[in-house]
């Protein structure tokens, strides 16, 4: 095998501003830091399994502007093989994230999808060179590559935040769900987590994980579901947990990790990237998430 | 003489995004536009004047990263003479601004005073080659340049939009004090802006403008006060229009204008900037502020 993971996602650039106060209209406000970083979930989610030890390629494509060649060269240095991804005329995905210390982020986001992420091809021969693709809900080339590495007997995870008809489609075609509560509650009508979980495991026979940042996770494998709190924290920027949490649930599945510990473990990464601004400033290396989650 | 006029003040990267509604806290939420651009007060005043024929130069320092290159090329291609402009270690100043169409912006920054713009001489000699100096509230070098150019006769306009101790020091030696409503009201104490004007041209026997805005601006030069409405508009963004105003009422006296005529004059290009992004997207023509003046 050339990859542990493949992934096939969008791959942003963030710029990041701490605020103060929240951004009033008509004001000219100070902000408390600044960053430029490198973003996307699948793009974040990779960062963190290199950072964790395995060998992982990003399937995606950037605009031929200064964001893409940023995009790229970060992806580059955080050990992700980026031979997979294509340079297309357009604007690439690029995102303002205003960090409310202790608190959440305002996030708005730009591209030029039609032009940049169209029409992408995931090569077959690609589906035997992985042990496990991670896809997020934002590609339409994310159903080829999942039926491809299906075929091939390859393990599938989606990071699924916004309900479409590629999203419906691949579904199915995945060993886990991890999705945001707001897509859980969206698919489901239900409110309640637990029970949108149940319903969700009951609709696909699939693992299912419903994320709710510092409300914690529910899980569920067709026993009894699993509730994980988040690790407390005074987050510096919450940007980016959620990849964080897919890249180290990845990583503890794949290497055997019983589910409750697998969860755990995931818990315990993100929670330690709010340590830092935007996705990628301060990723836990295998031994701090270890530490944090023996306590 | 070398040039018409000198501006001493910051020089700013601005990030655009449009919202289509206002970001929320823990949210995601798309742009309907994007851009960056130059901007800062006396600098954006100075791309105004260079496009509305005048030989400018701005006296000012960015960092060296790429905010500062990207600084001084977009100021270089307005003609602008970047040639009294420093770089120095430290990050540039930097600003996120989201427009809402129809109505205003809001725009956090971020810079790092110290290390740039500190300690920065105007050279005395300059004083003899301008026969006007422009200056903001930002940049201490504002008022040894002040002092040399009233020396050597020149006319000083000051757009000033913080109270702080270089402003107080400065406004004695200006020949047209334009400020914003807040400065005016915090200063003067009143909130009524025709009052505050009164009150600045009994303080400083000076010029005054005062300026609101969409609320148009009130002006004294020691006998009535001229208000002067602003010219409808419906904004894509707001970003800059003080900056444009404050170089097209230059424009206006420096080439003899009578008072009401120039406010005209600087309002009407203040407006026409709003048809786009950022401070310099739209920047009018001579002729089109002209034609939107004649009405």
């Amino acid at each position: 095998m050339q990859f542990d993971v493949i992934g096939v996602g969008v791959a942003s650039w963030d710029i990041i501003g701490v605020t103060a106060t929240p951004p009033v209209i008509g004001q000219k406000q100070p902000l408390a830091g600044w960053a430029e970083m490198g973003g996307g979930p699948v793009a974040t989610a990779l960062v963190t399994l290199a950072r964790l030890g395995l060998k992982v390629a990003l399937f995606s494509a950037v605009g031929d502007d200064r964001y893409g060649t940023a995009i790229r060269a970060e992806l580059h240095r955080f050990g992700v093989d980026t031979s997979l991804m294509a340079t297309r005329p357009g604007s690439s995905h690029v995102a303002i994230v205003l960090a409310e210390p202790g608190s959440d982020r305002r996030t708005v986001w730009w591209y030029n999808e039609s032009t940049v992420l169209a029409n992408l091809e995931f090569p077959i021969e690609l589906a035997t060179q992985t042990r496990a693709l991670l896809v997020d809900s934002h590609l339409p080339a994310a159903l080829t590559a999942a039926q491809h590495v299906r075929a091939a007997g390859g393990h599938i995870m989606i990071d699924a935040e916004r309900v479409n008809p590629t999203v419906i489609e691949l579904l199915p075609l995945c060993d886990d769900i991890v999705v945001s509560a707001n897509f859980a509650r969206t698919l489901t009508g239900l409110s309640d987590l637990e029970m949108a979980t149940r319903a969700l495991v009951e609709r696909y026979a699939r693992l299912v994980v419903v994320t709710a940042g510092e409300a914690g996770s529910w899980a569920c494998n067709g026993g009894e579901v699993i509730y994980t709190p988040a690790f407390p924290t005074q987050p510096v920027d919450t940007t980016g947990c959620g990849d964080v949490f897919h890249g180290a649930l990845l990583f503890a599945l794949l290497r055997g990790d019983p589910l409750p510990i697998a969860l755990r473990f995931a818990s315990a990464a993100a929670a330690l990237k709010t340590r830092g601004l935007g996705g990628r400033s301060a990723l836990p290396t295998l031994s701090e998430v270890e530490a944090l989650v023996r306590g």
